[in-house]
């Protein structure tokens, strides 16, 4: 009863000092709902806009995997405008900071513009208040002319409200999706985003930018074990190819059970869509870990003998992405020995973009 | 007088809760205060060992400054020993978590172990605890060969007491500090470290152990502006060089004023060392952001005429580094659009290096 009085307290004054900074900043702006302009990055509509999956409508999923899939990892607000400033609200969860995870990345956004053929970075929103609702100044001080607009959300929490600040004078826009086709990426926390600095970059979302191709966030920190369940999820979300990046938070003996259901499952209620596997990336810290290296060793061996056997049974458009040196040579491309940083997914992704756009492209599946 | 309370009853929590982590991982292993190993990274030494400078010495410095030099970036325990499990205790301050810097860079702690000639990352611990001391077991199941060993300390909190668990029947030895000479780096957060995603990944440790020179962290975040008194304690800190990167807290006024004041201090009090001074890197939100673009190119014009003007006035071992490009070209080595990531720091340790070692192989400041 005691700690109920503590927390409503807590939660009152949070609310109010929120209050007092909105009443600051928000003198000069106006604000929109990110409701009435694109959401990028979506696997499927759903009824919560900022949960990834309607996980309600898939039985038997495993309780952490329906809540991770409410954070909005790989979400991001579409937008064009002429304002001179980029602000924007965003309300979180009381999800406890990480020890891990950069407070940017697990409750903060980041906002790109395009810049000729290119989307450039342009500044971030910290997380100042963890349980409730923040408000950041995102840019301020640009020209006036016309911008495409990227803003990223928390990869690591369930949002609740966004909405985009900008001059009271300003315009915005909704905007069309700026990624083509959807190639869906399960997996764990290292497509989740872990170890990234900021939201937008998580290597699916670099893929996105960097390909033109839509590339949608399935990272389920620490969950992606290949059950049964999630595996018919997949299968019914419509995309056009499917990225299997799910060895990490399994064992040898998970990946013999699972993989090949699968990639059964995706490729009965999929025809003809691609399925790429991929191997593990190396845990840096199993080099000296000898009982973790030969562990990762062993479900990297299992990966590619459950697939090499879906290959002899004859399934089709099946491919297999090896991951030896993708987090380069040096050891330096990890924030733990197990997570890639922005250093270990910029190699990743230099590594995986011309493997996977050479699948794709088969399919005719490529920027707009 | 309610608030007292509650922090103490929170303090008696934590130090309980102390206690019982340490009482169940601590069962097999013994450990060692690192005051009877090797600290590495010390530009001079301390009262308190875990110091940067004993600021106390110096009159006049900035409270704030003063307060950073307390903070233990750059410090290093290196040791030798057979342990088949390397495990650290630290204790760290109140300090407030961060809502930029990663976790482990602001309170944990980051292991390397001598691969041949290479120093190559073995694990992190962990800040679990943020007011109070921490154990965490950093790397286990290792062979039982003798490594060398190099455990880098917190880069945003003062460190008190550090130990290291090794095996019961295991040995551990102080070694000889790795890195030969004494560089001094003075400069901002991006010297200090604000970005990178653990300790050891912090621009001076890199260099330091790409080169083998001892590159010294004295990083100040948000605090490196060319004070006199700051200019004063610098000169009198006996290095073998003296690279100067405090552009970045400054603006084009402050540069104009204490540039010379600097640089000429240090050179009456070490003739004949080098001095290096560095533009600062450039600000990716700069690029959208019109005014703070304007003032950083204005503070880079203002250090290379300042520095222009005292070549010519014949001040000797004199050298400077423009820092065009030297994030890259992609916008995307930041993760705020001021603070390199670790993608970053890599980007400009490999544009750093040969220019920075050029100039030291000169005074014959190299590996041992």
């Amino acid at each position: 009863m005691k700690f109920n009085i503590k927390k409503i307290t807590l939660i009152l004054v949070l609310s109010f000092a929120g209050s007092q900074v909105f009443a600051q900043k928000t003198n000069n702006l106006k604000y929109i709902s990110a409701q009435s302009l694109t959401i990028s990055g979506k696997g499927i509509s759903t009824t919560n806009t900022y949960d990834r999956v309607d996980t309600a409508k898939y039985k038997g999923l495993p309780p952490r995997v329906a809540q991770l899939l409410t954070n909005s990892a790989g979400l991001a607000i579409r937008f064009t405008t002429n304002s001179t400033v980029i602000s924007a609200k965003w309300c979180v969860t009381r999800s406890r900071p990480s020890t891990v995870v950069m407070p940017v990345t697990q409750k903060g956004v980041d906002l790109y513009i395009k810049n000729g053929n290119q989307w450039q970075f342009a500044g971030i929103g910290k997380a100042t208040v963890n349980n409730g609702c923040n408000e950041e100044i995102i840019i301020s001080r640009m020209d006036n002319s016309e911008k495409e607009c990227l803003l990223y959300l928390p990869l690591f929490d369930a949002v609740t409200g966004v909405e985009i600040g900008i001059d009271r004078k300003a315009e915005i826009k909704a905007a069309a999706e700026p990624f083509a086709k959807k190639v869906l990426i399960y997996g764990s926390s290292i497509v989740h985003g872990t170890g990234a600095s900021r939201p937008g970059m998580a290597y699916p979302a670099r893929l996105s930018r960097l390909t033109g191709i839509n590339f949608i966030n399935l990272g389920v920190t620490g969950s992606a074990k290949m059950e049964p369940e999630v595996a018919d999820m997949i299968a019914q979300i419509d995309a056009d190819a499917y990225i299997l990046d799910c060895v990490p938070n399994t064992n040898p003996d998970l990946i013999k059970e699972r993989t090949a259901y699968l990639v059964n499952t995706i490729r009965k209620k999929q025809p003809g869509k691609p399925i790429i596997v991929m191997q593990s990336v190396v845990r840096e810290s199993g080099y000296w870990d000898k009982v973790l290296g030969q562990q990762v060793k062993n479900q990297n061996i299992n990966i590619q003998q459950e697939v090499l056997a879906l290959l002899q049974k004859d399934v089709k458009d099946l491919y297999f992405i090896t991951s030896e040196n993708m987090l380069g040579t040096d050891h330096e491309g990890t924030v733990d020995g197990v997570h890639p940083s922005d250093l270990g997914y910029d190699r990743m992704v230099r590594y995986l973009q011309p493997l996977i756009t050479e699948v794709l492209s088969k399919y005719d599946i490529k920027a707009q």
